[in-house]
């Protein structure tokens, strides 16, 4: 059991929730991966292992749970309604790329207004947090000239 | 009507396509709030003066319409996954106030990585667009110390 994954189920076991099979894996899943994945994803991914052992409906309750425990956050991007699942908790931006739609994180500077602590806009907006969304082509990418273009997201 | 709606008007007379009541309805609450209103809260707000004219399912299909026109956009709060609406297209940031839930629109400046064109992350990501989404409060919940409190976002 991975470091991250203790502290996750001793998280679990002081709020007086059980560690199951099934919140293991979707952990596991989710600290190997960090790919920022759909609850479809998820399921896809467990199910070729475990067929008998997860439907989309556990998935989904059991994200609910693990959201709620603070141990997932949900989130979603610009253009898109579809929910995605991150363990990185902590304060970070997303950059997306627009031919095969990953999703990579990146602890960026704040633009100077907000690392000034300037209020923003035309009505003195007080500023608190952050997150941008930053699109463009990942190396991989890149390097391929998109020969991998899917458009994912 | 007004620049931006007989714009709009024009663009749909390009396409072939028909400026009915309804769409003018929708057009025009969007160009007068600038609220970036969810689906329901337009329908809410067009109902409640012409309850013979529209219907949910209305709003849903001529929003589906007027997006594919490029009249509208459609986007997503981070946290959240009900579809918002705009109809202002350029490059812009949102401000969000957590405590009345409004939503301002900012034109600030790229962090400095982004503005130099540089690389991103630890794989080399080439950045294109970036958007914003800073929360924080707005001088109205700010001033009367958030006693609009709704967190409706």
């Amino acid at each position: 059991m991975t470091i991250l994954l203790k502290e996750a189920s001793q998280a679990m076991v002081r709020s007086g929730t059980r560690m199951t099979a099934q919140r293991q894996l979707i952990l596991e899943y989710l600290f190997e991966k960090l790919s920022h994945p759909s609850a479809e994803e998820i399921h896809k991914a467990i199910y070729a292992d475990y067929p008998k052992v997860v439907s989309i409906t556990t998935i989904y309750n059991n994200l609910r749970t693990l959201k709620e425990l603070g141990l997932v956050r949900e989130f979603y991007l610009l253009n898109s309604g579809v929910a995605r699942y991150d363990t990185r908790l902590g304060h970070h931006h997303h950059l997306v790329c627009g031919d095969c739609g990953r999703i990579e994180d990146w602890l960026g500077p704040a633009p100077t207004p907000i690392q000034q602590g300037a209020a923003l806009g035309d009505n003195g907006f007080l500023p608190e947090s952050f997150t941008m969304e930053i699109r463009g082509t990942c190396q991989s990418c890149a390097v391929s000239g998109g020969q991998a273009r899917s458009r994912a997201v």
